[in-house]
């Protein structure tokens, strides 16, 4: 087992990463504030590790709440009955609420800690490839609305994120490469030399080889750890993180949440990104390419779906990432380093967004 | 103009206390974040003041929100329909929400500024006497669910609070009684020497006396930002500032949101909190007694209403300051000192809930 440590001050908490660590009690109930838990999960990973869970919290006041599985029922809805069901349980501030699942698990259960009388203790089982290298670092917790998505939410930090990369086994092929997108992304913006191992290690971790999967999930955490303990909130540098986002998040919207899948949509953002960065100048054109043809290498679609300029235009705005109106776009001056700008010559933004297939001409 | 600091580190913010703020930009404008500016009220307000305080805001993208009145549509539903507005306009992180109106649009409008793009800037000017002297300080903010009052929320602190004394000429006599509620409990939990001053001044308060009125808003506000300066979250002491609010949580939900207004179901339960010190042998009984004349005299309820005994214990169970089921009791040891105690002796409590009357006999 790896452990590292997001340093939050009196908000750090440990990252433990390894095989089946989620049935392991000693983990898990240190980091309790009461025996009054309730799990939330879904109806794909309850039948898989609920019990397992349960397990370790022997002699606890177990609740579950297990819920739809899908990016679609992550809404004010659903949280809702998330906290309708821990107060009819009599839950007070000093229970915990566990996330078993992936990143919409994540992000509701986070959520409803964050809110639930005004936030209590709250821990994450995260069950994914991606939910494991980005929504498990960092306290971002929210849930959409019908005109944005993650438009409203709450910083939360966890107290203990369990990392169990047995849990990947039972990954379907789409949601592990879907996961691949943002570990990439951290060589992208801030390791070259994590990037150069990606591009040797690409067919191991496409087999779920144990070893180099774990590799993987550690770096991703290290990187994500170290850029939110400078900037928490995203007042500056964390921005960063969202390399690919701004393209991937009109995506997902223009096609309906779920149609795509989160990193599948910032895969194809990312190679946007970097179409954009070669356009201005910032990035070699080899090197745009070598970055499509490694999402390509995890099996990530590297060409967006077919969005009229303006949608496109209009659904990039309302991402949050947008500041009154003006987009902010996170480009990059070479492979392994991010930058942040605005004002980008919209007769080159445009070329991007038409031309996503140029590269390949 | 009076004005005090909630010392809460890089979250410090003012509070003006004075006639005729509202109208006044400068006491706005070096707060806002952006020129996106949303201003919560509601259709009592919205007549009176609305006017007022956007040409203070005179230049800048102001969009208003009104809302129905009244504790019963304090709900995730409103809240939604606030940030579904700021969605329409494309207001970003960078925005500023003003909530303007009593402490329902407080709380409401501060949760929407709390999880709007997980975090937005907010301003609070209270129209109300409680409100100005309670929800201004200390950063609760929330939303009732069925089960359960103020069952959802956060903590999050506003940048500056306008607390204009001349809104308080077109506040009702009944919320005007209701806020002199709240300044009792000042002047009982902690400032003794506040409380023979209230004895003293009821009748000039009642009569609406500018300059009492505006002492009684100074010395409250100064007496909740020294306790919430200390402990922010509720960990500890900032429990005693909820003195008769488990009694008047439970007469509140049991008669339906509303229908007592908080500050006289606050009011009934300082007088039960005073009974039940009495029994306990912390009080002397002639305080119990003064403190009942004194809310009496503010011409506030001092009898709870008939709730049978089962639903008034279980009702008490599910308020927040409850802890796994015990409840915890804000009492005094004397006027001016409150203390704060679980595992009271069954017995006494039934006495107090089933002799609300008994004192006068």
């Amino acid at each position: 087992m790896d452990t590292l440590t997001v340093a939050l001050g009196d908000r750090s908490y440990p990252i433990h990463i390894g095989a089946n660590l989620l049935a392991n009690p000693d983990l898990l109930r240190p980091h309790l504030k009461s025996s009054q838990v309730c799990v939330v999960t879904n109806t794909t990973v309850a039948p898989l590790y609920l019990d397992k869970v349960k397990a370790a919290l022997g002699g606890m006041q177990v609740r579950t709440v297990i819920l739809a599985d899908g990016e679609n029922h992550k809404t004010l809805e659903t949280v809702s009955a998330i906290y309708d069901q821990l107060l009819e349980a009599n839950f007070s501030r000093s229970c915990t609420l566990i996330a078993l699942g992936g990143g919409v698990i994540g992000d509701m259960t986070g959520f409803a800690a964050a809110t639930y009388q005004r936030g209590v203790n709250f821990i994450q089982i995260p069950t994914t490839l991606l939910s494991q290298v980005d929504s498990s670092v960092g306290g971002k917790t929210g849930v959409n609305r019908p005109l944005g998505k993650n438009m409203v939410g709450a910083f939360f930090q966890p107290r203990v994120v369990l990392a169990d990369t047995a849990t990947l086994d039972t990954l379907p092929d789409r949601e592990l490469r879907a996961g691949l997108a943002e570990i990439i992304k951290y060589g992208l913006i801030n390791n070259r030399a994590f990037y150069d191992w990606l591009w040797q290690n690409m067919p191991p971790l496409l087999a779920r080889d144990p070893a180099a999967l774990r590799y993987a999930i550690k770096v991703s955490c290290e990187e994500k750890a170290a850029i939110v303990s400078v900037d928490e909130t995203e007042g500056g540098l964390r921005a960063i993180l969202n390399l690919g986002h701004t393209f991937g998040y009109a995506i997902e919207t223009a096609m309906g949440y779920g149609t795509w899948l989160h990193g599948e949509a910032v895969a194809t953002g990312m190679v946007m990104a970097a179409d954009l960065s070669w356009r201005l100048g910032y990035l070699p054109q080899a090197d745009a390419q070598a970055i499509k043809a490694l999402v390509a290498a995890a099996e990530l679609p590297v060409v967006p779906p077919a969005i009229d300029e303006a949608t496109f235009l209009r659904l990039m705005g309302k991402d949050k990432k947008a500041d009154q109106g003006k987009m902010k776009f996170i480009l990059l001056k070479a492979i392994g380093s991010a930058t942040i700008e605005q004002d980008i010559p919209q007769q080159l933004l445009q070329r991007t967004l038409l031309a996503g297939t140029e590269l390949t001409r």
